[in-house]
């Protein structure tokens, strides 16, 4: 359980040697990854971020997803691992709000394709770097998470260094390297959710893990006891004691086989309550004769996404009241839900204001319970026990499509939708990312 | 005491408006900042940056200091932050152990080197970024520095930021932005100290910061309470509660005032040792006479650089009992006593074994008491109050220059040197940094 151990089982992983499950559940975590980067990429935040870049001068040896724009490595970690978190609409790993792509794909993806990386290759690379900063996730929550620590930005980098570093073949001592330099740059305080910083986060993070294998590769020295010393990661930014899950049954299974992916482009606290308003609205309850709905839900809801009356479509991920509204009125709540103009329409506004929420602490995080009351009197109640989208209720290949097909609208062409889907369930058998990073180019 | 009150109070403070005695200070810190990053450029941590960096194509914008290199500002802040610290020879605010220039001037010095800043433009945003750096260093020290966070990098990227944002003229509201894309970066563990990684973290925190200014020139948002707020910076890193010191007494006096600088290239807790060994040379103890050594320290000294038996260069600054070993013989503790050739020189190796150190929590950090027992019964006693280079003992401007001259030797000529100490001197009447700039470049 040192950092010297989990490097040498990083390195002792033979990377043909990831098992094929695992592989099939990384193109899942890849197409859920490509559909919500690319869904994203015309966000303005994506153009301020290339803005700056630009002016820099850069070779153009990686794709921004979406865009017609090619630009260094390191930056294209930068710029797909913000637009692939814009949205809230990644993946998660749910026993430690992980959200293990964003960081892992881009800085991955962006190396696999400058050289030439066979597609198997990068999926099982992605396999084993998903590994690493979720173990190390699951040793420091809750106590970092509670403490204000962003996951995503916080261990994600380590994800980043593992997945590029097993490509480029780093010995155990140079991938002990490359895990200090990556343990000297967390990033993301809870604080910056609801800004454009919440997003930098997985950027940066991905950007430096990047950097810290490069600079390992190179020689570059650091600590080789980063995570477990005195001042070392695990002591400095967590309160945490017990670090056996670093290195505990090592290849037993693999955790990206937990990946969850979210049918709602929102924080995954609120998807049972969106789930219950969804099928409320499909039992007829309407803004016509719906008086007052009561939620109850677990305490997590209100601490983060308690916002009573938000002002636009970043404000709203952050609202349970919205997100109750919208799914029962429109009958889901997609990436259309949380435009501006939807957010302020009146009918939305009204209805929200008939949400009343309340706390329980025997509701489960994936739970819900409902009361929605007509002026008739009639009572509807629900009781959502795994939200959809969660593991016990996972979204099919199919449902992952659909999400992939509405996220990228207006970017890409429906026959560039069905090639890149074709790509990806079929890239481990591709000698190289070059045709499906070339359909990640804008289309339209 | 907020983030909003800190934007407000830099944002209103006109650059023309930093006293001349902050300016002076200010040019200082300079000439000691650009002779330890010349100094140190030639070293390997800086290829292997470059080469990383060389590989992503970027423009030639701004000068590697004492390279031919050309490249863009961020990859200068990161560059010549690096080699600032390498050698662990620059300057100090001893309240914070804060090196207030590494982290501040590689960004802004690159920033105004693009955009044709005026000298004395450049030396006021230089006092206004140390000026918030070292405030935010004030409230988290000691508490982060104890857990285990490396100051310089933990709060430098503030200082980078705000001097940047000063010359961009930023609004408030976009300084608080800036302040918050800075605070979602910390870097830097101690846990590090004795390998590359430690210079990393002034080159991260530089390039950190003005990634901040320039997203938020663009627009980009953040938290605008990212210091104070529950889940802020400054109760994210840190157990401090007393915020006051964020705003009070704005402009009263500067913090740069304190600065101080090293006399010796190592870490500021062994000066006075060395100091106290440079005197018991003169006195004439040496290798022949002396029996055994003992010294009396602040706790800290051996808790930093308890390092018995050194093995090379790097970990030499980390032992007190080689610093001593060495300047009692050699009469000076400078860059050649810190070559690998010489800490593992027989007569060093030797003597080291003859030094013994013990704590005393009486001792303050800037003081040490040595015995030095003479093989014929003589007995030497010395009680160093403030070692050379203390507030109270602080370096003369005459020192500074043989510093910069020592330091550069062999990468700058002789007309090299006395040029850029009188383009130095002159900085605030220059029109623009070009010439300062242009004599950086390597000479030899």
């Amino acid at each position: 359980m040192t950092t010297s151990e989990l490097a040498s089982l990083v390195c002792s992983t033979n990377l043909s040697s990831i098992p094929q499950p695992a592989i099939e559940e990384a193109k899942n975590s890849l197409l859920n990854y490509m559909g919500v980067a690319i869904g994203a990429s015309r966000h303005a935040m994506i153009d301020m971020l290339l803005d700056v870049t630009h002016e820099w001068g850069r070779n153009q040896e990686a794709q921004v997803l979406g865009r017609p724009e090619r630009v260094d490595i390191y930056t294209a970690s930068m710029a797909n691992g913000m637009s692939a978190h814009i949205f809230d609409y990644d993946d998660t790993l749910l026993d430690t709000v992980l959200h293990p792509s964003a960081p892992v794909f881009p800085a991955l993806m962006a190396y696999a394709e400058k050289h030439e990386v066979s597609g198997r290759d990068m999926l099982a690379a992605f396999v084993l770097g998903v590994e690493v900063s979720q173990r190390i996730g699951q040793v420091v929550y809750p106590s970092s998470y509670d403490k204000g620590w962003h996951m995503t930005g916080h261990v994600g980098q380590f994800g980043a260094a593992v997945s590029v570093g097993c490509l480029m073949g780093l010995s155990t001592e140079q991938m002990q390297h490359a895990l200090g330099i990556a343990a000297t740059q967390p990033v993301g305080l809870r604080e910056m959710f609801g800004t454009y910083t919440k997003p930098f986060h997985p950027g940066r993070a991905s950007a430096n893990g990047l950097l810290a294998a490069l600079l390992a590769q190179k020689g570059f020295t650091s600590s080789t006891q980063s995570l477990e010393a005195l001042r070392g990661f695990l002591r400095v930014t967590s309160e945490a004691t017990d670090f056996s899950r670093l290195t505990s049954e090592w290849g037993a299974n693999w955790e990206i086989m937990k990946n969850s992916y979210k049918p709602f482009p929102c924080g995954i606290v609120i998807h049972p309550a969106i789930d219950a308003a969804v099928n409320l609205h499909k039992k007829g309850v309407s803004a016509d004769n719906v008086e007052r709905i009561e939620i109850e839900v677990n305490p997590l809801v209100l601490e983060l996404t308690g916002k009573k009356t938000p002002r636009d479509g970043l404000e709203a991920k952050f609202s349970v009241f919205h997100c109750v509204a919208a799914g029962l009125l429109d009958g889901w709540v997609g990436l259309v839900q949380f435009e501006d103009s939807r957010v302020t329409a009146e009918d939305v506004v009204e209805m929200r204001s008939r949400v009343h929420a309340t706390i329980d602490t025997g509701i489960a995080e994936d739970q819900v319970r409902v009361k929605a009351y007509e002026k008739c009197g009639k009572v509807h109640e629900l009781f959502i026990e795994h939200a959809i989208g969660s593991i016990e209720n996972p979204m099919t290949k199919e449902q992952l499509v659909q999400k992939f097909v509405g996220a990228t609208q207006g970017i890409l062409d429906r026959a560039h939708q069905e090639n890149l889907i074709e790509e990806t369930w079929n890239l481990d058998k591709a000698a190289s990312l070059k045709n499906l990073v070339s359909i990640c180019a804008a289309s339209e």
